[in-house]
């Protein structure tokens, strides 16, 4: 089958907010073995948008999966735009408007009237329930092509995706009596193309299951996916490709997935009925966000010192002023220091110190920017890593955590109770 | 003028890199006025990359801004689609080749033969440098419409727009004698569609400038376009609209252009030479994490206690234990005691806590999922906010940490020297 996604708002064509939506899908579809030819962005106009609708079409799609455009407002034209192509009608549900006007006096206010716009549900189509946000989703079949209506904030499409138009997916893909399983494998520690050269071969030669590698930030991730009768199949399938490229490069394979670094680091410490903390300068409270990302976390998580400061690095910390003064806050002394003091400070096993130089100012000949020290204190000891790494400010940052992270999991796998 | 803006790269619509460029040069086209009415992502497939080239020039295109497909591979297709679909021939560039053959043995290494492919010049086109990778860029025009050949990774894109593309869309509008300025309006406290009932008259009958609203994760901001001869009579145009829409929705305006609330709260203390700190519960760092994403915060910002366990609420920001067992932790007691613990413990002038719970666990009949309080510590006393915010654990998060950005600079700004 073919999909293509179609993105409706005039914020994306002003560059207001990143198209995000068309790489998740995407990803989506890869994994389901659904190809995508084609990604559309069309703004908040009606003769734009129904012609990117039907040019969907001649292109040969199946599947066309919408994102935006279905909020309260007269410039949310996605519903009238697929009910125009496909000539139905529309009918507005009492039951939806009732569900957004409770979410209205849950917050003690008033539902405005043009809010009823998004109770709006085409003839024929399925509701996609959206208790994350007002407006549902829809689901509706014409002329042989499947449309999906989807919210445009990633955190309502998202759920929705997975919760309700998957299995819809499923289903039209089942009618073609075919099945699919996908495995992630995740990696730290090997660049993208230095993967690819160890594992080309495989990647080359595999039909079923396909092999993708991909990357972002310092991360880099393989994609199994394999398509048969049946789920427990397609999976005997992926087996005996993941051992083989486990033989390869098994030791950067740090977790299969959703095991991201922060869900890792958690389990790791569960296992042992341990706890952490973090003490940061650069990152600026990056590190214990992401780790408190994961629901659940507090069993495991104390708490951060956010040290920018000297007068906090030394004051709650207890970083030492000759510390301070002679090897400076971007230093492995001050990093050791950090760790063993948030450590001591908030009383949990492990503690993770990071500082560094995020830029784009304050880096000197000797300290430039993108250097950082790393520092991880645990019951047996503290270590400290010096690493330069780069990106802008942002990129910089989120590396620097990931690196702490995958410093702070390795340490714990190795320690042995003593 | 109008602008497309297309990629050109199967990894696209594999979902393994984000189309970051289409934003980027969506809002260096809304900076200088140039329409964009199409995003469009295909393939490295020579057919379907040029039916999008001859669609872009069908829907009236002006500017076709092309990223990816010029690397040295056979996939990288982009150039034979441009010279195909205008009819020209292409001749290679023993200059280029030469800066390329030198950038290999720079690194120690023979340039392969198939990077002459990136030497390929279209009949007629500017060369555009690229100092930072092998593949150089070209503008083409035929037929009425003006190509860009830009490389795909932003780090290259970015300068090479900034420094080459831009000169020559100024060039270009020069000789339409317009000019273009936006602003934007940034609000907080009112919603979308709350706002659209406020100004829509105002939205409906503007053309110069056009008036248009966007919404994000609980801010709303306000568009406002305007073109004349010059930048300075463009912004006379903006003006008086920008002046009705103040006296509509002003108190909900807190910002313009790039002010977010990290940026403005950061301005707000350097204009008084005060100094914040924050202390955060079930954001988990993440107030501290916006606040150090903008450069050159060190000057307002000391520091962050993450007090995830009631240990380190109590052990690091002085929080009674009395506090805990009789109010517990989720309470306006508790985050007062947090707010003024941090404020004490880091030496800052002001100090934000927030203590909620953010889901999906934890919540009860008393306390559910949303409930959040936040308190603001500062030289003149602490107050403390009750707020019940929806949304997942993430959006929970992000709505917390922007409502207790805009408690504090709320308090900041009303603040009178006692």
């Amino acid at each position: 089958m073919i999909a293509e996604i179609l993105a409706v708002g005039t914020e994306l064509l002003m560059g207001q907010i990143a198209n995000t939506n068309a790489q998740y899908l995407s990803t989506r579809m890869a994994e389901i073995g659904v190809s995508v030819y084609h990604h559309t962005v069309v703004g908040d106009n009606l003769d734009r948008a129904k012609a990117a609708l039907s040019l969907a079409k001649e292109r040969g799609a199946d599947i066309v999966l919408i994102s935006g455009g279905l909020g309260p407002t007269q410039d949310d034209i996605t519903r009238d735009v697929v009910a125009s192509c496909l000539g139905k009608s529309m009918n507005i549900s009492d039951e939806i408007v009732e569900h957004i006007r409770s979410l209205f006096t849950y917050r003690g206010r008033e539902m405005p009237e043009n809010n009823k716009r998004q109770a709006m549900v085409i003839e024929g189509a399925t509701v996609l329930e959206n208790p994350r946000g007002t407006a549902p989703g829809q689901y509706v079949a014409g002329d042989g092509v499947h449309y999906f209506l989807l919210p445009g904030p990633p955190t309502e499409l998202k759920p929705m995706y997975e919760e309700q138009v998957l299995p819809i997916l499923r289903r039209l893909q089942g009618e073609e009596n075919l099945v699919f399983a996908s495995r992630y494998l995740r990696t730290y520690g090997i660049g993208e193309s230095a993967m690819e050269i160890k594992i080309q071969d495989i990647v080359d030669s595999q039909t079923n299951p396909t092999v993708a590698p991909y990357a972002s930030e310092g991360e880099a991730m393989i994609r199994l996916t394999a398509s048969a009768a049946t789920e427990a199949e397609a999976q005997a399938l992926i087996t005996p490709v993941e051992t083989a490229i486990r033989e390869r490069i098994g030791k950067y394979i740090y977790g299969v997935d959703d095991e991201t670094l922060p869900v890792k680091v958690g389990k790791l410490l569960r296992a042992k009925g341990q706890t952490m903390a973090t003490a940061e300068s650069c990152t600026g409270g990056m590190i214990a966000t992401m780790i408190t990302d994961v629901p659940g976390c507090s069993d495991i998580f104390w708490g951060s010192v956010v040290s920018y400061h000297n007068d906090v690095k030394h004051g709650v910390l207890g970083v030492e002023e000759s510390v301070l003064r002679e090897h400076g806050a971007v230093s492995s002394q001050c990093a050791r220091q950090m760790a063993e003091g948030a450590r001591r400070t908030t009383g949990a096993d492990w503690a993770v110190s990071v500082t560094g130089i995020a830029g784009p100012g304050g880096g000197t000949k000797e300290k430039p920017v993108g250097l950082v020290f790393v520092g991880v204190a645990g019951p047996n000891g503290t270590t400290v890593e010096e690493y330069h790494l780069r990106g802008d400010r942002h990129q910089f940052r989120l590396r620097t955590a990931k690196v702490a992270l995958y410093d702070l999991m390795q340490r714990i796998q190795n320690d042995s109770e003593r």
